[in-house]
């Protein structure tokens, strides 16, 4: 892989970490937590789906646990929140973007190194997904809340993680990989959760 | 293994992970969540048990994951669950009868397979019991919920599950292994299940 | 390892299981479960840190199924607060105390195993810090409470945690390791914990 291309990974990922952590360390705010619930929160909503990826394929210790600065962007992100809350509170759009963005880039990058890894399409669809929603989930229960994917009010999250990384294993079917797929996977995936913020489009429920 | 047992194996495993997965997805609409928390719910409820088991073994990927059967039966559980839910809860008792089928196999597969890797015998007795029990308590904590086998209302759920598990190992002491002492010890933990629930037998609680 | 220092190994982890177990058991008979409640909460107290790290650092099988003793610690605690609880109960100074016993001799342990394993030092803290809380968190979680560490009346428990784990990692990089470390540190994170119970010690809070 060319150093751009090695680079622009690395930009991805730290986004998506920092935008994760940055809404799970609001998370703490709003559930009137200190600074240490601010931190746990905040790390693992940017970490648990990726750490969870990794213990289910095998490669431990996690990526999470080898890269220093994974561990330390989500304390950069508490200190942030904790004196800034209030500015980070009002820029409500722009974290559903960055977490639209972190969604994307996770479930991409995801179900790319589980093909890598050698898994099953199904299995790497799971595991990408599982690796985009899954911090978010621990996020929701430690709060003491219903996972928000789970709730009929949420408008399309898992459904856009889902389309895109079946797109990651079409295309690597078709023997097209490396990182324009993930960019095109991780932008279309960001594109269709922002639309489907922005025209309230839900997931079907039973009658 | 011959044809006929590996075959009836594999029947019995499937028939649990489809009683689980349904399980899953009729809390869902219980919870009134839409199908994609129909869909998580079914499979997380479907392979969680068996999940935890194999990353605790270090068997990773887990079986779940190297199945696409596996993978593909709680969708095909939550699409029947998302069109046919009102009859599918009338079947309530026929579902409490499913359930007792998956505890039974899953607890008695698990405790074999945690022996053939050669875990102690109170090792694998734990670990056939959170095969059991682990999918439906991750599906509990998700909804909101404590898990079922923690309250005191529950009829009797992890006694049999820990005594079918108990079983197996004393049998494999004597040298008793393969699918006929699984089936023994699956029938044994369905039978005392529902005999549980039809004559309401509780466990012990302190004053 | 001479025999001594091996064996004061031992007993330090072996009080540390038995305290959390207590910790967990107590809180089943609060929450007004069975037996059967008891016995999970106590074994998921007391284990669960330590098997979350073995499994992120891929020491799989967890100690915790190696070692039959640590399975049937839990259950031995729970047969007592069974029989005992209001006299337990009566102890919840006592209880504080093995708590803080079993946070600090879990987190310095676990840090020097996490240094002995190879892992970076951010990573070590991270990991002695998940050892001494996680089991914790587990309980609450499955209690039905947001985790006490998230909560903001919670006295200082993660900060002295986290402190402790920085002290192992701090003397290892002096060529400071073995028993000795260990102690000072546990011993640290003790003394902390208890102090700050005592002086009402809050961690900040955002406004």
């Amino acid at each position: 892989m060319c150093h751009v291309t090695a680079a622009v990974e690395t930009a991805l990922n730290l986004i998506g970490i920092f935008a994760f952590a940055l809404s799970g360390a609001l998370m703490a705010v709003q559930k009137r937590m200190d600074i240490v619930g601010m931190a746990v929160l905040a790390g693992i909503t940017a970490l648990g789906g990726g750490v969870i990826r990794d213990v289910l394929m095998g490669d431990v210790p996690p990526a999470a646990l080898r890269n220093t600065w994974w561990l330390l962007l989500p304390l950069v992100a508490t200190v942030l929140v904790f004196f800034f809350h209030p500015v980070v509170a009002r820029l409500r759009r722009a974290m559903l973007v960055f977490d639209a963005i972190g969604l994307g880039v996770f479930c991409a990058s995801a179900t790319a190194k589980a093909l890598a890894f050698g898994m099953s399409p199904v299995a790497s669809v799971l595991l990408g997904t599982v690796t985009g929603v899954g911090g978010g989930m621990l996020r929701d229960v430690l709060a003491g809340e219903i996972p928000s994917i789970l709730r009929r009010d949420t408008k399309q999250y898992a459904v856009p993680a889902v389309a895109g990384c079946i797109l990651v294993v079409l295309l690597d079917a078709v023997h097209q990989q490396g990182v324009w797929v993930q960019a095109l996977a991780a932008v279309g995936i960001c594109t269709w959760r922002l639309l489907a913020l922005w025209r309230r489009w839900g997931a079907p429920a039973p009658r």
